[in-house]
């Protein structure tokens, strides 16, 4: 195996076993059982790692967020939903600066981090700043360049061109195209971002179907559900991703299923904002690949994937207690989130993407074992959580992430300074 | 005033306010501007402590579990409540040896203590290994008299005598009265539980209107829903706390409302069991009492009030975002489950118990500080939490918790131990 830095030989529990786990080029290479790795293979820049007291598990993929919006954490709750935009988030909105997008977006991580989450879809503004505090926090993101014909925006033409023209030095990030909404795309724009997408390889996110408000307004524009007005309008496909899909038909789970697209589920935000309850048992009975995301902190107000999955299965489990077993939701919050958005991650696997988490079995939720995954999904915090790995580096060791202190102070200056603005 | 052990006099944020407290007789006795204290009363009994980068915060008061069912953490999940009971839960539990409930227990209070509970109302049997676990651990309990006709017992006179008769070196630990349900504890029995508790100052707990099969039996049994069955037998009233309460008419919540009896909702058990949802708008509008409970580990699967208060808030939400704001679903987690435990409590007020915690504001969930409770309920986790106070005393101080691996290592043994035997 060639020379590389950031080469890592893990000792550690996998499935109840020891394993040694070899990982370079940001990749899983080799995981076998624990002393049957041949040490000749690997030389001296490969960091040997004795985790021994800790178990591997595939980390998490918020499939949809709203990083910098950490800046807005509590700073309005518990109010309707327009009451609540144009009262309050709005209008401190649109004082944020490219640098405070920097600073909510760097705390935006370091929570991602600390509580298991190695990749972020975002979408919001001053874009080049959240790639920026990506690319340092050792991240991987799918960074949306966000349409929205309702606001103050450049050319389109522009947007497409950055798309197309924007190169990264690492490949943990990814551009994507997204139109916020059908209610701020129009028809013909929104068709020119699928086709583009679809040409050029993109993901392409957009929320969908959130409120009843948003179906209502649709079919009275369209005579349409706001799905199946997208599939008109050739939107739907593998690299089509819907954020919320709270209010859909039967009709509507069938296209998004036969097309491939990704729904991501946002429980707390749905919840808090009164959206409406997710079908989860009818997504799942129709194969609806279903991802999850914590939305934005303003709406939730954390962007932690371990309550995302708790708050989804038991949602799903109120009318039926066998729906999304912890398995599955689990699944959903890894593999599935990854899958959206065409990594190879989310998973323990020789060839995957060497994204992991190492985990304190010694935590005292994760007492006893009888089931690491159910304990995992329905009884652990970010507590238990010791480091985490990203394509095959430690972006915490030891729960340790380096700058953190400085990112907790710079979040709290622009904090204040956005209140005495 | 007077020597003491267990005085401390901490220097701390108190909603945005440096402020020196002086604690004795386990009690709150100064809460005064930093600064302030005349320094000559309190002589070298008093431990000083410098915890100015901490906000001080009323704790947890979980008013509803099974703390030894840690045991059966992850044993058996997603599955109907009948099959879970009797083809899971029951075989195990048949199988616990006292030992095996002290175990458990302690496994329950470290997991509470980390999370911030200093107080928990327990239903389960081996009720003096539970005792020694608090004693040992230094919190609040409530430990119930487990009534139930359906299982072996010795003659119920005993019960009542143990009752009147176990006493308690410290004030922490009170005796409850606790009937099972209406359909393991007859009417007669139940009637006897009630007049008991009524004429000699105990709480009586009980399960009442968890799932529609209850309502449906005690309705062909008795002609009537069961509040208002136990209404009539007398039960209801000031020390009356009823878990769950999912399914109750407009009727029910003013008995319990008139009454000024407690209901404990339980929300990720109710909906991991598919019990039903509360009715907390409805609730509140006729100002029912409402304490937050975990209920027992197998069922949620963790003890975590933080995840109980997110729950309870968000769920009530799901139709309207203004229902149960975060300084009400706080308040239900610490001040209300202390009143209907008969506890001054659950508030940082001078007078009142001296129960707090001591939160780290550094924590990135709590990162901006716009509104403390907001981020308290919406945000944080159990991470945030440094240190917990209980009756004037330490009892996580620095995140450190004396025994704390011994108690991880018992538990582990007597999990494998059941699952061998």
């Amino acid at each position: 195996m060639k020379k590389e830095k950031n080469s890592l030989l893990l000792n550690v529990l996998h499935e109840r076993e020891l394993v040694d786990i070899a990982i370079s080029s940001g990749r899983f290479q080799k995981i076998v059982k624990a002393g049957s790795l041949n040490v000749e293979e690997f030389d001296s820049s490969f960091k040997v790692v004795d985790a021994t007291g800790l178990s591997i598990l595939p980390p998490f993929y918020n499939a949809h967020t709203h990083a910098a919006m950490t800046l807005l954490r509590g700073f309005a709750d518990d109010m309707p939903l327009f009451r609540w935009l144009s009262e309050y988030i709005w209008p401190l909105e649109k004082k944020l600066t490219a640098e405070d997008v920097y600073a909510g977006s760097r705390l935006a991580m370091l929570e991602m981090i600390r509580s298991g989450t190695v990749f972020f879809a975002d979408m919001y503004w001053h874009r080049e700043e959240t790639i920026r505090a990506a690319e340092e926090m050792g991240v991987r993101a799918a960074i949306g360049v966000t349409f929205a014909e309702n606001l103050p925006h450049a050319p389109f033409e522009e947007y497409f061109a950055f798309l197309k023209n924007r190169t990264f030095e690492s490949d943990l990030i990814q551009l994507s195209v997204m139109p916020h909404s059908i209610y701020t795309v129009g028809d013909s724009l929104f068709e020119k971002c699928a086709s583009f997408a679809k040409e050029e390889g993109f993901i392409l996110h957009t929320h969908l179907s959130e409120t009843e408000e948003e179906i209502k307004n649709c079919f009275k524009r369209t005579g349409k559900m706001p799905v199946e007005h997208l599939y008109d309008l050739g939107v739907l496909g593998e690299n089509f991703v819907a954020a919320h899909g709270v209010h859909v038909s039967e009709k509507e789970m069938e296209l998004l299923a036969s097309s491939k697209s990704t729904v991501v589920h946002n429980p707390a935000s749905n919840l808090k904002l009164s959206s409406g309850l997710f079908k989860m048992q009818e997504m799942l009975s129709r194969n609806v690949r279903i991802a999850l995301g914590t939305d934005g902190a303003s709406s939730n107000n954390n962007l932690d994937m371990h309550e995302a999955m708790k708050f989804a299965s038991l949602l799903a489990k109120r009318e039926n207690p066998e729906i999304l077993p912890a398995e599955e939701a689990f699944k959903m919050a890894s593999r599935n989130g990854a899958l959206a958005y065409g990594l190879d991650a989310g998973v323990i696997q020789e060839g995957a993407l060497a994204d992991a988490l190492l985990v304190d079995l010694n935590n005292e939720r994760l007492v006893p074992n009888y089931n690491l995954i159910s304990n995992w999904v329905y009884s652990a915090d970010s507590r238990s959580i010791v480091s985490v790995i990203c394509n095959g580096r430690f972006i915490m060791e030891n729960r340790k992430i380096d700058g953190e202190e400085e990112i907790i102070e710079s979040a709290k200056e622009t904090a204040q300074r956005l209140l005495n603005s």
